[in-house]
């Protein structure tokens, strides 16, 4: 049974994302494989059949899909050092259901912002001024969203604040005046060796939508 | 802080169902509380004001929404029974990503055996008996879907198995030839006392769908 790890990744994709700040975070050596999507692998077809989506964590030659998951999965199986989950059952329950709300609100609006004619797109950014009201609630005033350790809500949020940055240049979608604390967050977010390293760069994010575009 | 624990639910929803058994595998008292969904009741929008659905738990007077992070938040706060999720880290990860599975595609292909006119209802039943046939592969020869012990997959999967024998009566749709271990393990979990009190009876379940037709 091969021990390696393998990460099926796209590399604007920010649950490809998550995978690698997890991985950073933890120290994890890994094969990093991208996928040409129009074309996929034989390996990512055979690891998850079912969504024949990235990220695909294959570790002793299992599949693990869906980024919250890989980043729950990484978590127990690498366990030396702090947990990115709380251990109290509340907060491990807000911890899951922001990332929940994450993969659903913050990700169905970012997306009409991207791919949205005009009228849906200012419909989208409102709603993204909305919840990022929400997560600033729910941030108050931590450093992350955990308290002062970076975790689970902290890597499966940041992706999409790097998609904020891009929309400030072609939607003039501007975080600063409402959710000043978010912002900073964010800041603290990007200034981890873990994130920096593992955010694609406008110009990847801006291809990205490109290509969704045109239908893959 | 009330040490109660008050379920906020609806009862021919699958979700609240998850959550009914979740309580009686546990045998935690609870109270109650039914919702009218066209006229939610002041609790539940203060409870779950961004997604305003059932079922929501609320234990200490917090909120606890969504059924599947119920059931490991009951899970993990009642934690001197046998747990309800595997230890091993993989065989954790495949019951997070079955739930997840059934969450998406057995509930959307269910929802166009409800909803959909003939041909979508048509294509709803063959995509049913694909995903049930790679639940019955995963069940393989086992009792449950983590082995010997009723769990968190089976939890999830039970009230859809209720909801396919009122498919079977105006749909048409029929499990025994295709998937008979699948339709076994269904028989088995009706046969638990959790189960067969928390499940609605086939007359709720259909009038649950003439009130979803009509648009709530």
């Amino acid at each position: 049974m091969a021990e390696e790890v393998i990460l099926l990744d796209y590399w604007p994709s920010p649950f490809g994302t998550r995978a690698r700040i997890v991985l950073a975070e933890k120290g994890i050596s890994y094969i990093h494989k991208f996928e040409d999507l129009p074309n996929k692998s034989p390996l990512l077809l055979k690891m998850n059949p079912v969504h024949q989506k990235v990220p695909v964590l294959v570790h002793k030659d299992k599949p693990v899909c869906e980024s919250d998951t890989i980043i729950q999965y990484i978590d127990e199986v690498w366990n030396q050092s702090i947990p990115l989950l709380p251990s109290e059952p509340h907060q491990r329950y807000m911890a899951r259901f922001l990332v929940d709300f994450i993969n659903k609100k913050v990700y169905e609006s970012s997306i009409k912002v991207w791919m949205g004619a005009t009228e849906e797109q200012e419909n989208g950014k409102k709603e993204l001024v909305e919840w990022c009201k929400l997560l600033e609630a729910e941030l108050g005033n931590k450093l992350y969203f955990g308290g002062d350790v970076f975790g689970f809500v902290d890597i499966a949020l940041v992706p999409f604040y790097n998609w904020f940055i891009v929309f400030k240049k072609f939607a003039n979608f501007n975080l600063e005046t409402e959710c000043p604390k978010l912002v900073m967050w964010g800041n603290r977010c990007l200034n981890r060796d873990s994130v920096s390293k593992s955010l694609p760069t406008s110009e990847q994010v801006y291809q990205a939508y490109l290509e969704f575009k045109r239908g893959w």
